[in-house]
């Protein structure tokens, strides 16, 4: 029976992980990118592994009221005292539709353009596409990584993720056949799907040769950060009661009271 | 070094709950609540306690679209391969000013009302509740068992909570200090708040004897089951996204496309 | 657009749940079942559900110190002023391996028995079982129902269900097929792999033609309670700090200290 | 009725967070904690804040088996198809008396320092901190920021937290507070506790002026990091099932079977 990790040991006056004393060579010497691929992988990053896996992060960082965000606020009406409860709540909305499925993709990917070379010709990348679309209709499943029920004509970030990764030298045969399978979508099939962000951070882990539950991983340390950011600005200008009200109000059945200035004691 | 439980053992063969055996005693022949408190108190309820442990759990059942039930939607949204994900979330708001606030009332009660017996008058109840407001008031706590956002003029279910524990023996004094309260904040402070469900679950909980954190532990199992419908139904008829169109379309700043039909592969 | 749930409205006055007065119809006269079924499926059960939901929900309570009830309470000991969250920790283990797994068995019965009837014959039944251990041993797809890490050779739990079961006349095709699966692993494919209470959870659940997510729901309602007894037990008798210990005792590299008493402020 | 966040807006071809453009003016540019800043503050941080941030970040990120790990571990055991369920739960247990306790110490250090300067004396100091101390006990209410279940004789991270917040500008009157307080509790009260990692962080927020929730905030950030390791190594070098196994070992009242190879289909 063992039960033992290689990410860390303790002893009373020694921390060490991945084989490092955390005191003497960890502290003040890391930043936190350096610390992931240290904690997961017993190694530093590139440069170019730190740049993009920035980019990944900062683009999993929550913008607007996402539903998370919204989970979260509505959590932190009820427990105010318990954050880790509010983030928790907003990230378990990260599965297979949201967030988590960079991490479907990333394993679409790596297995459909495995037959494909960096140099494949644009013909051979759309044939394998249309290969891997016409497989998931077959099967009935949904296609990661396309359409988004904001951004239909086309997500912004996605030229940035496209730019950011060619400068890195991450943009080969799996951001070809990712772009490519939009393309077979719109003229073989008639949808209108353009690439969304998990498909943009799916293809840049599969040209990484990351692990793609890595993919939903640091897309759920990204998150936390925005969950957090809600959370501080939720204390300061409460937005759960008036959600709550909003979607109550959506149906005539219910009635809100009229109601006159704070109501708590 | 020990770690063990009282609740329950297991071997190949045999699986104990509080020392009965689960297949030839307890399976088949208890209900749910027998089992709550078979596991919690090692013992089997009485009918009055039963009564009372079903009345509770029932309200604490969700009802119409709470911000527990809301983030639970928002959550299955995200992530509809994960039931658990979506109740979890949904539950995380029961904290201390939802729900969860019931424990602090039960606490609060059992304090305030130690000086008291049941045959106290009544102008000993509301000297007593007189002196606990002042007391929360004097060190800036929020009380709880009074006030909501939406039934402001009293909470249409409180009547029958009290009616219910009276036929079981179970409306004296905490049930007494507890409406107090709401008298002596409106009478004596000028703030009509009425009790709240949290309130009347305080004062049952009180009047049982029970540990306060069952208060909220009963809360957590009823909200379970309402999360569990409120998935079931959001499966057929799905509200999460239109809950995320209706709360970013409250900010001009943000604006949504005109859709047409799915949108997804 | 349209946000609104039947499951419930609400008004200053009145809370009404499926079209009933919350206040004058449901409270103090259903039980906690009842309010299941009316919450969710907007009637009361037969006689024979509640005996079923019982049995279901009593299983699912948790026993001992399962992976669930770990979890929580080594949450519990960082939060232990948010028992949502220790709840929430222990739920969240419900997915395709325990507990949740009875959703897949559902399904997987639902499906394969539909070419059978109650009346078939046992050469019959054991036919659709072969082809459904077939299929999904050439799909490599585990096989849910079946199998259990202590319970190896027969889980002393299954006979109890099946007859509690046949005393409520929801002993038909799908228990026969869950049976035959166990039958043909170990005669035709040498694999004795008795069925597990996920097994018969998913065959009660296809008997009764129940929603195959409620198999998953019915599990996290009982669950729940059991997580709440271990927290109770756990405030009394703590075990998260030595089960830490332990934990890290496994690895030579780790060493803990000689504490003597207790180490807080 | 108001519903917004001026952290981000979405429109179908712009998205925005703190008035930025995400595409044009943040992916590839700012790094993660620039944009934890940019998310909550609107500013960019100062060189010496980053330092600080990654520090912090860095510490939280976990090292060996601690509670959060092994309930994130057991809860992939049962759920290993949603990533997220674990990290939350792993999460979960960030409250007061773990990891989020640096919030209640930033927010004691606060109040307590608001009396000194960065020049006091050390005798002030120590004072202040005396009467601190005398105030928890007087109202029986744990200090955190001292005191380790193993680092008992003094967390080997503290010198380090204190020498890089010392080369950053931000050791003043909070730092000495927090180590005047050690020493007040061994030297006046005979309780040799020494500073944890809570008391360390707690100390750097409030020289940073930072909000204390945001030191449960960086905290549940840094943690999700070292959660993500810790499963993707549990994927490769399972621990769930013998953690399980070792905890119901513990009590002979459980029985393990003699296990030959693989149990499941």
């Amino acid at each position: 029976m063992t039960v033992k990790t290689d990410i860390g040991t303790t002893t009373p006056d020694r921390i060490t992980v991945r084989g490092k004393n955390i005191s003497t060579e960890i502290l003040g010497q890391f930043d936190f990118v350096d610390m992931i691929w240290w904690t997961t992988f017993a190694r530093m990053p590139e440069q170019r592994e730190k740049n993009m896996a920035n980019l990944v992060l900062v683009m999993a960082t929550d913008h607007g009221l996402t539903p998370s965000a919204i989970s979260a606020r509505l959590t932190y009406l009820g427990a105010p005292e318990a954050l880790q409860g509010a983030v928790a709540a907003g990230l378990l909305g990260a599965g297979s539709v949201f967030l988590g499925s960079a991490q479907n993709v990333t394993e679409m990917l790596v297995r459909g353009a495995a037959p494909l070379t960096d140099e494949a010709s644009d013909a051979q990348v759309r044939e394998c596409a249309r290969a891997l679309v016409q497989e998931f209709r077959d099967a009935r499943r949904p296609l990661s990584g396309v359409g988004h029920p904001i951004h239909i004509d086309g997500d912004p970030r996605i030229p940035t993720l496209a730019a950011v990764s060619r400068d890195n030298g991450y943009y080969g045969r799996h951001w070809r056949l990712m772009e490519a399978i939009a393309v077979v979508l719109r003229e073989d099939f008639g949808r209108p799907l353009p690439l969304n962000a998990a498909g943009g951070v799916g293809a840049i882990f599969a040209e990484m040769g990351l692990d793609p539950l890595l993919a939903r991983g640091l897309g759920l340390i990204g998150r936390s950060a925005g969950l957090v950011a809600h959370i501080l600005e939720e204390r300061e200008s409460p937005t759960g009661q008036q959600i709550w009200d909003l979607v109550l109000a959506q149906d005539p059945r219910n009635a809100l009271p009229v109601r006159q200035g704070a109501r708590r004691a």
